[in-house]
């Protein structure tokens, strides 16, 4: 996206519209997680919304949190996926080249803003991509806890879609035990009742 | 909804789980503001979503602002809308009922969550709907910031499609100055641009 002035913005505030416009591009990623009433898929904006509420009603589990920090995170986490795509975590092919792809998405979009801000938003998604903080491992447990949860209530909609099977969900899913042991014993549990329902193969 | 044990979770983790589930129905909550690309209609858990990254990148023209207190407003200010319905802010029958509509709303679904967390996230609603401190001020500036902008840059999209007028503009979206002076200014010029442009009525 080219640089446009914005009548009535100096060059400071016309810099922070553009890149408020071009992560309007997020509300069309499309995501593999199916919405609850099983309608259609969830697009990345919205799913950054919800887990911004999921770090709000869960960050009990987490330890002494952050709660701001946690939130920082999750909203900028996805922002990257306006150039990189979603990348489905089970899509090994993808999650081979998803570090680059991801990482030239950052370096041109949040250089869109100031340079002070743009700055600390990078510093906020490396965080998140580095999951060396308590708030960091905090942010990705809700993010994978998330869509384990709506395949748990959608009959394993997108596991059946790909045929993925349990040990491949286990695999995935247990970084959420270094974000927050509760929240990966209630995630086994899940896993375990899709497997029993046959919502998900052994 | 009624209440469902989580399989794993105790009752407080379970009550946490179900409002995070219901709320997933804000993503199916349509607005009138048209996506920047023109290809739909946004929704309120997409808009929230943006609002949040409004507030992170435009908060110093909000004066000496608690961003995470801002942050929390705008994530669950829609939230009553999964009952409510989204009430244009040009629909004038609409708004009448809007107050009690959206009352209601707010005791049923933030009473889903353990009560510490429901009169916490609660409490967020009522500042935001009250207007009385800075942060719920900023808050309401770029709530309506945002579907400006985007009606400048689509040509006017959800004016025309309800013939709103330049009066009308201005009258609803004054209030952007009391959240911060310098966004009012701007929305001012993008208010006078689309008058120049043909796109919104005098």
């Amino acid at each position: 996206m080219t640089f446009q002035p914005v009548s009535g913005a100096g060059d400071r505030l016309s810099e922070q519209i553009e890149f408020l416009c071009a992560i309007d591009g997020l509300k069309r990623v499309q995501r593999q997680t199916t919405l609850l009433d099983g309608s259609r898929r969830e697009n990345s904006a919205e799913h950054s919304w919800h887990l911004a509420l999921y770090a709000i009603v869960l960050a009990e589990y987490g330890g002494d949190l952050d709660v701001g920090r946690v939130l920082r995170m999750v909203l900028v986490h996805d922002i990257v996926e306006i150039d990189a795509g979603d990348t489905y975590i089970y899509d090994e092919a993808g999650q081979a080249t998803k570090q680059d792809r991801e990482r030239r998405a950052a370096d041109r979009l949040f250089a869109l803003l100031p340079a002070d801000q743009a700055s600390r938003l990078r510093a906020a998604w490396d965080e998140f991509e580095e999951r060396e903080t308590p708030e960091a491992r905090f942010a990705y447990a809700i993010d994978r806890l998330q869509p384990l949860l709506h395949n748990h209530r959608t009959g394993g909609s997108a596991w059946r879609r790909h045929r993925i099977t349990s040990e491949q969900v286990h695999a995935k899913n247990a970084p959420i035990a270094a974000g927050s042991p509760r929240l990966w014993e209630l995630a086994r549990s899940l896993i375990e009742e899709s497997v029993k329902r046959g919502d998900l193969g052994p």
